[in-house]
């Protein structure tokens, strides 16, 4: 591979990059990005090595799209229209089934695999990009059997080199189990961010009161606005669903309080506890 | 202070059983638990140097209580009955206003500080303490003027070796802040963690899906219910108050949803965005 294509040079875009240039050193690792700035600090970072424009990805041997999922839907078909026969194009999207959707009957199907690296920080832009973010973490395909055989195989070689696991699955049940263990714990921070603003406002130093526990909570209400509201859009109906069971469990918890029976507030806490085995057989 | 009492071996008693024995060489550090198993525990651990009963406390210098909320209600007055004129106690309780008037009228309430450190860890026992636990982190003192002065300086020496630094509050602020900035974040976390097992039942490999943002947002679900669940019936008011906000902050957002209202919901997280500014002054 050695003409790589990078679309939206950020933290998951410019953490491919960084990955790759050490992997191959030979290959020219290419960048596009809508913010001019971006790619100028892409470039000084030794993110990418180069600019590049649509025109160019005819030399692609792949290219990989980083981008909001609501852009991606608009980009992806005309990235399609443009490679060669032999470039692979994967997205990196949190939604799938829209994506895929979207691209069903292009001539270049076969060309695209529906790729969800779940890797991340709640930091956005090319200076949040990081080396070995990829290591260890989960990557999940959706309709691999829609992708050429061939094309596959270059990029399961990437993920292998850059230490991913990989699950298949079908885009519908990728959107609807990652609302929960992805997009719910997003709104979740950011109602828990905005309650607490909102009450503290006149009380700044209240703050200080905040540990290690609430920080860790409230973490994910620094993301990026612009790349979680189009996620939130694309996967409407799962995100509801978890939204009703989730402040259904927090009414429940809520009565439980107001009814004094603190015995029934403790096995909630306790069952959830085991959480903790869950959590350790993540990664 | 020669002889340093610690009731409760866990990991707040625990963690400042470490550092003392470090800062003070020369002290005698006691232990105190009615799990004679946890006391064992903190011996091999060199937590403590050795186990004691209550009627021992007439040697005591220092005092740290450092259990569950409900326990300390009964425990303080006890220990207050038993030490000498010149030991200081101070506990470690999540909530002030129940345990300061528990002690309000007691002969001995001159020996006593209320205080609440702001540190822990999502893990509990002897095997979850560690050293320099408090190192810059937040101590918040309760009626500080119903202390002895002479006391106090103990006291304040205590925490100042530790690296702690020190925020004085009546026990009513002190119980309707840290509502919003911990005890909720805490019932936020293990209603996510329940509404994900809930749902995920069936379908464990499902997890595989989970990457650092959920491990973050539901860490919390981790913590000893024995310990929270006298929390929250101690804070109830508070508590049930900030649940109230924060389900109202829930339904709002998924009506933004309903109402394909996603510039709204965009507006919703960026304003919350500025939580990285507050977090950022936070230590």
């Amino acid at each position: 591979m050695n003409n790589i294509f990078i679309i939206g040079v950020g933290l998951i875009g410019g953490s491919f990059a960084l990955d790759i240039k050490k992997l191959y050193p030979k290959s020219n690792v290419f960048g596009i990005d809508k913010r001019e700035a971006h790619l100028d600090e892409a470039i000084n970072l030794k993110i990418i090595d180069q600019k590049a424009n649509f025109e160019d990805l005819e030399k692609a041997d792949l290219v990989i799209i980083a981008i909001p999922v609501d852009a991606t839907v608009n980009v992806l078909p005309k990235v399609l229209d443009e490679i060669s026969d032999n470039a692979i194009v994967f997205d990196a999207g949190s939604t799938k089934e829209h994506i895929c959707l979207t691209v069903k009957n292009h001539p270049k199907r076969r060309n695209y695999l529906a790729a969800h690296p779940i890797a991340g920080t709640e930091h956005s832009g090319p200076k949040a990009a990081i080396n070995g973010l990829y290591k260890n973490k989960t990557n999940i395909i959706c309709e691999v059997e829609e992708t050429a055989f061939k094309l596959q195989e270059k990029a399961l070689k990437l993920f292998s080199d850059l230490g991913m696991r990989i699950r298949y699955m079908n885009p519908k049940a990728h959107d609807k189990h990652i609302a929960y263990v992805s997009h719910l714990s997003h709104i979740s921070a950011f109602m828990l961010g905005k309650t607490v603003i909102d009450k503290e406002r006149n009380e700044r130093d209240i703050f200080d009161m905040a540990g290690s526990g609430f920080r860790s909570t409230v973490r994910l209400a620094k993301s990026s606005p612009a790349m979680w509201t189009p996620i939130f859009e694309q996967n409407k109906t799962n995100v509801i669903e978890t939204l009703d069971e989730y402040i259904n469990n927090l009414k429940h918890f809520k009565n439980l309080m107001e009814d004094d029976n603190f015995e029934a507030v403790f096995n909630e806490m306790e069952t959830t506890n085991r959480i903790k085995d869950i959590l350790n057989g993540i990664q």
